[in-house]
This record gives C-alpha cells, sequence and structure tokens, in this order.
C-alpha cells in the first residue's frame, strides 16, 4: 500500500481535524464526533440539512457542509456509515426549529442508522424528514429505483437544497424539491483500477491490466459489464446511451453534466472525456446547463471516472444558480 | 497503462476543448493554438499575467486562468514547454497596453521559449517582464537558488500577482510583487510511486513497494532522500523541518499553507498531512493564515504530496485576501 497514514484506526479522527484545521474560518468539529457542522450552526429561520455516510470517498460528505450547502455532515469509519447517535447528534447540532432533512445515499447501512436517528429525533420532538440518492443505474433496473444506489449525484442534490433552504422554504416544499431533483439524477461509472483499504492495504477486488468495468459500486460492488480498455470517447458514448435511455433524457431538455474522477484519474482525463460529452449531448439536442468536472465522490485510489446527468425545470435552476461556498463546491 | 484517452497525439488539443467546454462563460481557446484565456481579454487598465508550461500537470496551469488569477495560459504538450510561437500568441491575446508579466516555472524548455517569446514580443513594441518559480527546495543548494525547479506554489504567485494586476498596478510594482511573493515561498515534495506517461504508457521512474522519495521532481527528476514509507506525522515534520530551514521561516511568521496531491494520493491521506501541519506550525510558533489543500499540480497519477509554505506581509495579504474566479481557484 502506497499511502501516507498514521495509526489505521486514527484515520477517520485525524481527517476530521484536518478538515476544520484547514476551513477554521467557516467549519467546526461537534465535540469529539466525527461530526463537520458550519460554524455558525444553527442557523435561524431554516430548515437544516444533515449529510452523511462513510468514509473514504472525500471530499464527500463533509466538503459540502458550508453556506448554500448542508449544515453538517456525519460521518463514518471508512466504507461503513456513521452510527445513528452519531447522525442524531449531527441533526441536534444543525436543528434551528424549523426542521431538519436528511440527504444521504442509499446503502443498506445507511438507510438503517439515518432512520434511526430520524426516529430518535421525532421522539425528542424534532421535526426530520428524509430523502435518499439513488442515481446510480447500474444499481439496480429502472422498475426497482428503490434498489439502486447513490452515487456522484450528491453535491448536486446538496447545493440544490441547500440553496432553498437559505431562502426559507418549509420542510414539506423542500423536501418535494430535493426529491424532484434526485428523480432527475442519474449516474454511471467506469473502473479501471481498484482502490485499496487504507486500514489493511487490501484491495476490493481485482482487475486485470488492459480491463474496464461499467457501474462498479464505490465500495467495489460488481459492475455490469467488464471489456477491454476503450477509447475515452467510445467510453463516454456508452455511459451516455445508458444515462439518456434510462431517465429518459430527450431532445431539448437542459441538464446540469457532472465529470467525476474516482481517485487516481487525471483531470486530463476528465477534461477528454468532458469535451466529448459535450459534443454528444448537442448530437442528441440535450443542452448543457452548467458542467462540473472534478473528484467530487471519490473510492480512494480507483482509477476511472462517473458520469451524472440531472435535467433541470426553471425551480431547480434557480436554486442551481444561487451561490454558496463549501469547500468542496463554491458558485459565485 | 488504465487511462482513458483517445489518439494520444490528441490529448492537449481535447483537453483544452475540454476546459473550454466546461468553463464557457469565463474561457475561450485563442484560434487552434493550445492556449486558454479569459473571455473578456484583453482587459483594459491592467498588465495582462500570462502563465503556461507544460501539459499532465492539470489543474496547472489553465484552470488557473479567470478572474483575479491569470489572463492567459499557454500550453505545451505533456510534459514538455509551449513553443516560443504560442506562448507569443498568449501574449498577444492577453495584452492590453499597460504590458505583460510572464509567470512561469524555473525548467530549461520553458526558460528557453519563455525568454524567445518575450524578446520577439518586445520586437514588437509590447512590455513584457517575468518572474520566474523556483520554490523546490530540493532541486539546488540555497545559495544557488537560481538552479532551483518551480513546482507547487504557482496558485497562490498567480492570485497574488492577479489581484495585484486588477488594482491597476504597473508592471515595474507588479513584477516586485510577484517576486517577493517569490523569495518567501518554499515547496518540498515526497513520492511514493511514478506515474506513467499517457502517450507511451511507459513509468517516468520506478519506486518499490514500500519505499518512499523525497523531493524528486514532477517529471521523475531524482530525489534527495529514498527511504522506507513512514507515518504521515513523521513525513510532515520532515518536510516542514527542511522548508522551516530552508528560508528560514521564524516564530511570529505567518504563512499560507498549500498541501498538494501529486495524482493518486486521497484527499484523506492530505488533510491527515494537513492536521499535523497545523500541530507543528503551531509548536514552532509560526501562525496559519490561510491552508488550502487538494490537487494544484499534479504528474499525472503519482503518489505522492508536497508542502508549499508562503510567508506573508500585509501587502502579500491583502492581495491574496481579494476574491478571484478560476476554475482551479476560487476564492469569496
Amino acid at each position: 500500500m502506497r499511502k501516507l497514514i498514521n495509526i489505521p484506526k486514527d484515520i477517520v479522527n485525524e481527517v476530521i481535524d484536518g478538515i476544520v484545521a484547514a476551513n477554521k474560518d467557516i467549519l467546526q468539529r461537534i465535540g469529539d464526533f466525527t461530526i463537520i457542522a458550519r460554524k455558525d450552526v444553527p442557523i435561524k429561520n431554516k430548515v437544516a440539512i444533515v449529510t452523511g455516510g462513510g468514509s473514504g470517498h472525500e471530499p464527500l460528505f463533509s466538503e459540502y457542509v458550508g453556506e448554500g450547502m448542508a449544515d453538517a455532515s456525519a460521518n463514518g469509519q471508512i466504507f461503513a456509515s456513521p452510527s445513528g447517535a452519531i447522525i442524531l447528534e449531527a441533526i441536534k447540532a444543525a436543528e434551528a426549529g424549523k426542521g431538519t432533512l436528511l440527504v444521504y445515499n442509499n446503502y443498506a447501512g445507511d438507510v438503517l442508522n439515518f432512520e434511526m436517528a430520524m426516529e430518535m429525533a421525532r421522539d425528542e420532538g424534532m421535526v426530520v424528514e428524509q430523502v435518499v440518492l439513488n442515481d446510480d443505474i447500474a444499481s439496480g433496473t429502472k422498475d426497482k429505483r428503490g434498489n439502486r444506489r447513490g452515487t456522484t449525484a450528491t453535491p448536486i442534490i446538496l447545493k440544490i437544497a441547500g440553496a432553498a433552504s437559505k431562502t426559507g422554504m418549509d420542510i414539506n416544499s423542500l423536501k418535494n424539491l430535493a426529491q424532484k431533483a434526485i428523480d432527475n439524477s442519474r449516474s454511471l461509472g467506469v473502473s479501471l483500477s481498484s482502490c485499496t483499504l487504507p486500514e489493511t492495504g487490501m484491495a476490493t477486488f481485482t482487475l486485470e491490466e488492459g480491463k474496464m468495468e461499467f457501474g462498479m459500486g464505490l465500495h467495489g460492488e460488481a459492475g455490469i459489464k467488464k471489456v477491454d480498455i476503450m477509447t475515452a470517447d467510445d467510453t463516454t458514448k456508452i455511459i451516455l446511451d445508458m444515462l439518456i435511455e434510462d431517465l429518459p433524457f430527450s431532445k431539448g431538455d437542459e441538464v446540469i453534466v457532472l465529470v467525476n474522477g474516482y481517485g487516481s484519474t487525471t483531470k486530463m482525463e476528465m477534461y477528454i472525456i468532458t469535451r466529448k460529452i459535450h459534443l454528444y449531448l448537442a448530437e442528441k439536442g440535450i443542452s448543457i446547463y452548467s458542467t462540473e468536472v472534478g473528484e467530487f465522490c471519490t473510492s480512494q485510489e480507483m482509477a476511472g471516472i462517473s458520469i451524472t446527468l440531472v435535467k433541470l425545470d426553471n425551480e431547480l435552476k434557480k436554486y442551481y444558480d444561487m451561490p454558496c461556498e463549501a469547500p468542496g463546491f463554491k458558485k459565485f
């Protein structure tokens, strides 16, 4: 393993401290918990937005905490959900009397713990609702979207929900808006290598040199098709065809494009793919409103990329356009 | 090689198109050249700032073009300087009658070509000056700083120079300011693996599993010390001790800290290192004004990190604090 860490069991703890140290003007740690929150929580006159999940996917989730994004993130150990108790502490830190919306990705452990925290918070008299991302089209059929995993749409959904909460939107309208954004989001990735788990040095899967696999999960979950490494353009076309067919996206639609690197993929590759996305969607008559390129949701040093498309309407566009300032997502 | 590209000879061309596609509101390509410029060049009443160098280090250099940063970047092929002719075209695109400051890294090929472009531009009657970064302390002794390579201080220097140029500062004052920022900057890195060249699939060097090397260059240039992989904390301490001794940085100094990932290093590792930097500099009585963590200057998918310290005074602080909006560096 070629990683710079200290004692494996301290990784998440030290990462949380590092994130706060680098962003001390806007972020804080809540107690000794693996929770990052805005420095100014609880923030009056807005629904709190709490996100979170397993660590090891940085900048997900903590770098999406900031003005116009999430109010707090609850972080688990590497590739493991935070406990219900930690999530409850994150809710309590963020909650300002207008309720809390939980925004997280669809993994069994996360669902279990976020729902447990939601019930505990409700028992204490707080108003808590949730939306669960399921944008990864490789992890379930179209008619059973509830089985699909959430992946790289997270910053987009948090951006839209965060902007709307800042305007004072009530919790039910906010939940509906975030759900609409999720319903309009589709992602698919391709992996060219495994990652190694920093706690053990073990690879989560093996992929022979020269092969790539579509639809692998962020933790090494099996994909849908293994092939010889293709060109960037052909890879992009295959992913876009599957995404377009799934929603479906149609001629005349306006979308946000997010190109995500899983870890060791260069930005050079991401931009080559971005170029092809623009050419191909133009052919299809789908217009691109905004393009985000970078590492937004990683799987350690896995090689590969994912593409997310989010279909916009005027309401989603309005909230997407508002400024935000989180370490991992800034918009003027 | 596990990379998503098309035809190797088209890489840089396609990357330029991708960067512009993703940032079409603020960036443009100049003709068919491998030049990225702000969409609104030439910009009146300011000295133009032109940067550039070899490709393959993305987000360097093109993502540092934007308001409050550089006006244009001239890009070479992978790990190769842009030609003098390309640099001259970048100067011509950016120049608005108040002169142009070239800001680039100290590599023989870049010096040759940027100086050639400067002479050609002067022959055409333009006012052009240059500053050359040499922040990498591993690549030359302290008494021969002119031999040292420029590395990861680039976004900080462009940030300060870009802000000052926006205020209308004249070219000589701007050159002095940028030179002061360079003189106050020191960087040192450690590599845990080689990168592979996308054009050939070849590694630029070999580093056995379990080893790491301090001071390797961005193109596989030999480092200064090869050791068994150490903990993040011990690695950080060694780098900081060498940086502190070199300037030297002293008790009471105020610095910008930049933690750079070379390619496949996770943000998790960068934050563990950031945590230690904050603890260790506090011990030394050196106060941290701002911390930047991310991939700022990569060497393809090389594993490793570098740390940059920039000593501040009130003037440098003032320009560092001003807002900027480039794809790879945003400040509110």
